[in-house]
């Protein structure tokens, strides 16, 4: 379920431009229109907004938002106003090209293969070849070294099977070899790396569950009994973007706000990819997991046009 | 080049439909009107053909053609009627299914992978996933064991980058990496399924290129004199259908024809998958690998409507 609100009668593409225009000619923005427009569009009216924008005064949208907005505001406008695959291709190339790439720095990559549909991730793949002239893969390849490696290939090559379709048989063995690698501390082994890659999140999901009540622990405790090592934060990040992508997004918002100071990226990351994807389900995830309120703690940590913009995506009324 | 000729002036798919209807309905079933037709249609066109015979009918045009038809011919029509990914996923899943799971099963995995565009791959696995409920890669790795399932997996999960983008330094050093790891027989190291999974045909044919200017043979060679296996050959089908598809598939063709008796399946598999792609080139390299004349051996070895079906791919006029 989405946060973003969208109006009741779809605004003409055109009208959206020519307000938006208004918004960044002249001296000064009209940041506020900014947000009002393109915080309350979905994804194929913000595909529709681009394309007129750039008919209609002949230069992209995008970069003059570039130009006109600044700091984390900007960001976070820039990113949600892409097309979602675009977006994500670029998110996973600058992870790529950090120069840590740790668990942390990854972490994206492993959303994007993960925790959407399997057609988003095949849009991203296409995306990646046009924008970069090379493959997801390949730059994976590249620039990560094993064992991360072979797991980030394993899962971003996937083209998993979508529907809820689970073999109760398959998940008690799978289990299994998921435990006997796991016992044995090869987290970067064929089994783990195969059934993680090709099974459908259904299958997981009740693979995940055998686990639990065949050994004792959930899967994802038992793969960070294992060491402190960044594999077993990836294969942890996996886990959750698999078994629960809400979940996964309300510890990043979490790990984003709590403590001193604020991981604007991280932040901006996730609700402007899961706006309009299960944004309310995070909340009450946020709410489980931190027993506090995720809109308070955003508003807390953010300010300015950032903080408007981030909470009309979380279908506040600003 | 294709070798398939179709009219110069489109016919219609309704007018189509109705020739083939009296062709398949009353007593007897007229061989050459499908022939004719069918066998003269691109892939587009016969997609309008078979979606109107639906409306018009209310009767699946292949199910007909099943139930009029028979033999290798039967089998040819049929698969040559359906859409390419579909006949392609079809295809896959045979292979899978057949009780040995050697190369000369397997290649057909092998020529979907890396003898076609990664687009046509990926529709080839979104076939797979609604025709038979898992991913093509799902089946792969419950059927087939390692070492093949390896190169398997990683060849049929790739989305390579499609314009022709070649960097030296990557050829020259992947052609070392390659031959450290043939030179050790170890034909399912890592990286040898990495490079052959994840670059362009482009790059892989600078890599080969290089490897044999660099390492005195030819890299198939290489990878012959390493045994016997069902690994080795696996692996210089794939070498062949990146280095050159059509050079691949003269050889598939001529293995099924020369000797004693016909490989009628592997014939038909050519013959339907490459007449709209580059079959005219296959001819050429028929005769270059056989001093011998492609369409006079399919001539020798076939008879009936199977020949003349076959012949009209071939651009022959019946």
């Amino acid at each position: 379920m989405a946060t973003l609100r969208v109006p009741d009668v779809e605004p003409s593409p055109t009208q959206d431009c020519e307000r938006l225009r208004n918004a960044v000619q002249g001296l000064g923005t009209d940041e506020r229109a900014i947000i009002w427009i393109l915080g309350r569009r979905n994804a194929s009216q913000r595909g529709k907004i681009r394309e007129t924008y750039l008919q209609l005064y002949k230069e992209s949208l995008i970069d003059r938002l570039h130009s006109e907005l600044s700091g984390d505001f900007r960001k976070a406008v820039i990113l949600w106003t892409y097309d979602p695959p675009e977006r994500d291709a670029k998110l996973a190339n600058e992870a790529l090209k950090s120069k840590k790439k740790g668990a942390k720095e990854l972490q994206v990559i492993v959303e994007i293969a993960c925790a959407n549909s399997p057609h988003h991730l095949q849009a991203v793949r296409q995306a990646y070849c046009s924008l970069f002239d090379c493959s997801l893969e390949e730059a994976i390849t590249s620039v990560v070294s094993l064992p991360h490696k072979k797991l980030l290939v394993g899962i971003v090559s996937s083209y998993r099977y979508d529907k809820e379709l689970v073999d109760m048989n398959i998940a008690s063995l799978e289990a299994a070899k998921l435990h006997e690698a796991i016992k044995r501390k090869q987290l970067d082994h064929d089994d783990i790396v195969y059934i993680l890659s090709t099974r459908n999140v259904y299958q997981l999901r009740a693979t995940f569950k055998c686990y639990q009540q065949k050994f004792g622990n959930p899967i994802d405790q038992d793969i960070k009994s294992c060491g402190k090592g960044e594999l077993e934060s990836l294969l942890e990040v996996v886990i959750w973007c698999i078994q629960s992508p809400e979940k996964h997004f309300a510890k990043v918002i979490g790990t984003a706000v709590i403590g001193l100071g604020t991981d604007e990226d991280s932040l901006t990351r996730a609700i402007v990819s899961r706006a309009e994807i299960d944004a309310m389900k995070i909340r009450g995830e946020y709410f489980n997991l931190y027993k506090t309120n995720l809109d308070g703690a955003v508003i807390d940590d953010t300010s300015g046009d950032y903080r408007d913009f981030l909470m009309t995506l979380l279908g506040a009324r600003i």
